[in-house]
């Protein structure tokens, strides 16, 4: 084994163990909250020692905003991975959508650290929070323009409207994952469908009978 | 006097000052966060003593608590006020969010403190606020209801798809109220439109230049 080849022997463990513990400190901040999870039952989830932990995460401060980076970078990578760049602008929203209330459902953990406990727990966690939901908003304000563009909506529709019309999506996306936390019977499929049907046909077009398909 | 009137005008200036304690107290801690707040701060800015403050509301907590109840009571108050019970769906819609939307903007240390702050330092304060969002979910849930039943929508739209356009309509309007608080130049009818378009013209209409109106 050539000298290179140990170090990368030696440094793939320390990439998959970090990704063990971020996993295990994201189950139980996300399940029993910032406040109430130790460092002792986050290192035994993860099957590791507790001053590995902090050596490879130096604080709980510093291991939560991992969390929070680490989650949110998987969120907008499921989202823009799903959306087909060529698929009509309302079929790019609604499988934007549902990736992200899959991943709201299958990471329920989470996004519970992301859109909760980040929020819940002072300033500089919230701060972050509200650094990644604004790639969130680039995206989604991206995503409506190149729509608008498509139906040469952008006549009417200016920059700060799209952006505006993006604030109201991700704000109602939000909302129904939290709804759906609450309730298990609600699937990915049905949030996306109520959300389709809420922000594409609008509710003037609900009322009256209509539907998004 | 007669003893009753005495008891009474012992009372009103007492109801007077607790106001005065919780306008002083939003304003502090909607400005500077509940963690920075102090009890010193609070008093000094309702013209009080301190210990009168402690006498009243007996601790920070206690404080914070009285101003998330009351800030989530004024914005319901004036939510329902201003829908007509008789306007169109559309209109009753216009009325509430304009209503929100101006909450929002006049009241902005109330925001704040309702939807950052009662969120952003401990489970026991966001689950409060969690209660309070549930009454305004409640309400915008009823009022979707008579929409969609004075337009013959209800043979369509169960129960549980109009609790689900509410918590979509909800997060789009928090969203955009959020959105508004860090840009001045948006106005509270600017929100209310922009919701209008989203909620009401939906997405698929936008696009192809409808417009609410």
């Amino acid at each position: 084994m050539s000298g290179k080849a140990r170090v990368r022997a030696r440094r793939m463990p320390r990439a998959e163990r970090e990704r063990q513990m971020l996993d295990a400190a994201v189950r139980v901040i996300g399940r029993h909250g910032y406040q109430a999870a130790s460092m002792d039952e986050i290192a035994e989830a993860a099957g590791v020692s507790k001053p590995l932990v902090y050596l490879y995460l130096h604080s709980k401060e510093a291991l939560f905003t991992a969390c929070v980076e680490r989650e949110a970078r998987t969120l907008i990578a499921a989202i823009s991975e799903a959306v087909g760049q060529r698929d009509p602008a309302d079929g790019q929203l609604w499988s934007g959508l549902l990736a992200f209330f899959r991943y709201a459902d299958e990471r329920a953990d989470g996004w519970r650290v992301l859109h909760v406990q980040a929020r819940t727990h002072g300033e500089p966690f919230a701060r972050l929070a509200d650094t990644m939901r604004a790639r969130v908003l680039g995206f989604v304000t991206a995503l409506l323009t190149s729509a608008a563009r498509a139906a040469d909506g952008t006549r009417d529709l200016g920059e700060h409207e799209l952006t505006g019309l993006a604030h109201a999506l991700v704000g109602a996306a939000e909302s129904l994952a939290t709804r759906a936390a609450d309730d298990p019977a609600l699937t990915p499929t049905a949030s996306a469908r109520t959300l389709m049907d809420f922000a594409w046909t609008g509710l003037g077009g609900l009322v009256a009978g209509e539907r998004w398909s």
